[in-house]
């Protein structure tokens, strides 16, 4: 595999050249926790006044597309529409739709709020998620743990109010409900939850549910492609024109390799160069290049 | 690999001639949950009165083996001693033991009280535990998450405590300690914490650490055979002389065929007949019965 460019004025006139779209992740690409990554909204404004369409496809499933879209004003990034984000707890909501998984089942989710309303918003009847944060089952003789045997499908996603009556919850449901789905938005081990350090990331969850259930997941986040025939349709371009963007390579870059995507990795969020350039990593970004904000640098220069 | 036998009167006299050591399993064997399984005093009576040894190897590391002591007495079983029970609390302890691991350095520990007080015992500085349970980090802006530096060593076992500040913490000593080890006392996908059903194990717990920190455990409980040369030293027998009774495939044969023993699956626990005989099956014990109370049966019938 080639070795990847650093990105610099001339190949990003070619990378401009042969594509239209720009897919972002958003942490560690846009924002880190709470705070905006310097030069960000400048960068999408020049995207866009040069025609590309802009897209944000975030693993982080704590939140709906419709969350999604007040973060992005409340950072001042106001020209993102929930039309542009793509989500995993809306990959998570589709999947369910488009696999026509019937309307009077349930789904019990571990994870947060993102999910339940995405998947109240596709007009399933989700259990769990916040509600059962704070549960505390007793291992109690003769007392049952009772869970609904009509959940055909358990979501697992990021849930910082991760506990034991969760993960019974799912367990049971995974274990003795014939034919119960396990699907996991993504599993990034970590992520920049803080703009401080990283924290467990929905891989943590995820991973304690197979350890219980002896079960592996379908992966509806990066880098499953179950995403891109959305984009397609929507961009109605090839993907061979678009350009994934993200700080992750086991997820993002994977993830546009995956699709046929052209790949640039930013250093600003958990991947380090040396990371990126040490002799154990298989997973080559075609460009990379500190933060989004260099594009608008490298644009400028002559 | 043979069809595991069922125990009956001739091959128990064969299996009886060839041991002097029985090691049991105890969720699932002895007990489920905090309910004695009917028969078991009387057999080990048995056994003792035609000179085994008897020895109790537990993967659950709630209790400290003073604890379990003081549960087999509670449930009537008066005989057995501190001495007779290998817990993986205990071997979590041991393994830090015998490799040295520096009495300076601090562990730190996503479980119960069982593996805190082995810690203290081998003279260990140990952290986190249920101490930890009711701790909740916030994701703010600017707020450092610290850890102690000089953990050396993250101890996971069964945690019905189990949350997001211990992941993290645990996942901060792991990933940004240097050398910092990763202990599971067991991998148990689920057990009988109770008499009426299963709930998740400590395979839970370890895993959501594998998948925040992308590093595998060593573990010290079974099926890993750790525990026998402490076994071995202590009985002076062969492991071909001991038969290793458990309710479990992935973990009690298993051990027991690791470390060269017979091996006799009892019913009364998470495997069934039809799972043990299913096709898929490749861990085969050497015999199988409904349970332990069998062995007394089985002797007096003609």
């Amino acid at each position: 595999m080639a070795t990847p460019q650093l990105l610099s004025s001339s190949n990003l006139k070619s990378l401009f050249d042969s594509v239209n779209t720009f897919l972002f992740d958003c942490d560690g690409v846009i924002w880190k926790g709470e705070t905006l990554i310097d030069g960000v909204s400048q960068t999408l404004d020049l995207l866009r006044s040069k025609g590309k369409n802009v897209v944000f496809v975030t693993n982080n499933s704590m939140k709906s597309r419709r969350q999604y879209a007040e973060k992005f004003r409340s950072l001042g990034l106001t020209s993102v529409t929930q039309d542009e984000i793509f989500s995993s707890s809306f990959a998570a909501a589709m999947y369910l739709k488009v696999n026509n998984f019937p309307m009077d089942k349930k789904v019990y989710v571990i994870g947060g709020e993102g999910v339940i309303e995405e998947l109240k918003f596709a007009g399933y009847t989700a259990l769990g998620g916040p509600e059962d944060s704070d549960k505390k089952p007793q291992w109690k003789s003769n007392c049952l743990f009772e869970h609904d045997k009509s959940v055909g499908a358990v979501v697992v996603g990021l849930d910082p109010n991760i506990n034991y009556y969760k993960l019974q919850y799912g367990t049971l449901c995974v274990r003795e409900n014939p034919g119960c789905l396990f699907i996991a938005t993504n599993r990034d081990s970590v992520g920049h939850m803080t703009d401080l350090q990283e924290w467990p990331g929905a891989g943590c969850m995820v991973s304690a549910m197979c350890g219980s259930t002896d079960r592996e997941p379908i992966v509806v986040g990066k880098p499953s492609t179950f995403m891109m025939d959305f984009l397609l349709h929507k961009f109605g371009t090839e993907t061979s024109r678009m350009c994934m963007v993200g700080d992750r390579l086991d997820t993002d870059i994977l993830f546009g390799q995956n699709a046929g995507c052209k790949t640039l990795l930013v250093l600003s969020g958990v991947t380090s160069e040396s990371k990126l350039l040490e002799e154990g990593n298989n997973i080559k970004p075609d460009y990379y290049t500190s933060m989004v904000s260099d594009i608008l640098k490298l644009m400028d220069s002559p």
